[in-house]
């Protein structure tokens, strides 16, 4: 299986923190060394580094923990290969354009004889049951709308159902942004938290390292995590129920309603 | 305006040597400071970075000229904004999937009054002309062939005539690449090397830097570089003639009837 990280705020902000502790699970504290990624929207654009190599040995990961990106949308992903061998076009996150927009992806479980027919826009170019869901997702939300994009609650609506309907084949916890939205979905096992003011001090579960937020923010700023398991050992975080699915935007979960 | 920079061979091999030379372009010896990007094949996956920063003063930048990712087809783009603001999803090259294969495409010119409809699998994220003209192809390859992919010798055949078609807006030297093929189209400015056996010593033109290819490479090996202009004062680089159209496999550039 596989580790999810994400996170959804309302100004831009690094990760480096965050990732730093998830890190340590790829290969160190954790076994998840089969690969990892990341992806980061800035504007409409988006940085992507994926790397075969374990999280906790790889150059690209050492530059993420000590450059400063910042982002209003991220996803990460830790791999330990289940389905597809370990190769680069099998790292999570995946990235497909749609409407304009890049879309990102990844997600942790196991999907069983799961296998729809991709005929329209969207192919896997890797081996996993991930690539095909997204694929999957991405097909039928475009034939479902048509050619423009519609408002998000519409959009959050037809995840929310295909996301159910996928997790009938296995375990479907997964991350997926436009850039604009953070859509979650938990089969088993994920948990969130709303970081804002006042901020405190945390101290991440992986590694003796802390951060003092109130330092490095403003009263203003939202900052939405979600990670398969708490990344820190001081504040609380919130677990998904079996099943849920939440919208996070400008680092506010939406009311069940809104999204 | 802004500079290619693109790599085939037999082999996977690093870019390091090149790039370094390349990066420099992008704000120290040459004004291309508008941002950069590169992206590298690797089996069917892509590591793709982009930045939005000088070449020259990129964290990025420099992990690329450090590390040595290896790989069979990599294509690099150095930016002087003309069309489009300076931003992320403005930076070549751009990268979109194909019959489950990923394409990446990097451009260099203007094109004037080039806006053809793009009404089917690929849109534009952001406000390039050159963007628009890599989804048009996309998209009219896709048509044009639909459901899976022909041969590289059909491929070759139309991306000749849609290039030549694209070139009669304006300036359209273009690098694309499926990971097992780069096609090559000039307009103005371009000029490639293939390096073989008896591999020799090359100076960069931009730094006073010196490799010794024989030193590194087996007698098999065999790499085709394309850049803008001759990144290496001591070895003998040839221009491509306007509307030329190449295709390079493994290091080799294939005779005109079999591209």
């Amino acid at each position: 299986m596989c580790q999810l990280l994400a996170m959804n705020c309302n100004t831009p902000t690094d990760i480096m923190f965050s990732f730093t502790g998830f890190a340590l699970r790829g290969g160190n504290t954790d076994e998840h060394k089969d690969g990892w990624g990341i992806a980061f929207f800035e504007g409409k654009g988006v940085r992507h580094f994926v790397d075969h190599q374990a999280a906790v040995d790889s150059p690209i990961a050492g530059l993420i923990k000590s450059y400063p990106i910042k982002s209003k949308n991220v996803i990460a992903h830790i791999r330990k290969a289940t389905q597809g061998v370990v190769s680069l076009e099998n790292c999570h996150p995946f990235v497909r354009e749609c409407w304009g927009v890049y879309w990102v992806f990844a997600h942790n479980g196991d999907l069983k004889n799961f296998a729809p027919v991709l005929d329209a826009a969207y192919h896997t170019v890797g081996s996993t049951d991930s690539e095909w869901a997204f694929c999957y997702v991405m097909q039928e939300m475009r034939k479902h709308f048509g050619d423009s994009m519609p408002p998000l609650a519409e959009i959050s609506r037809f995840l929310r159902q295909i996301c159910s309907e996928i997790a009938a084949y296995g375990t479907f916890n997964m991350t997926l942004s436009n850039g604009e939205a953070l859509f979650v979905h938990c089969s088993t096992n994920l948990h969130y938290i709303v970081r804002q003011y006042p901020f405190c001090e945390a101290t991440l579960s992986d590694e003796d390292i802390a951060i003092d937020f109130a330092a490095v923010t403003t009263p203003q700023d939202k900052v939405a995590l979600i990670a398969t398991a708490p990344l820190t050992c001081n504040e609380h975080w919130t677990p998904f129920g079996a099943g849920e699915f939440k919208v996070f935007v400008d680092g506010d979960v939406l009311a069940a309603e809104a999204a």
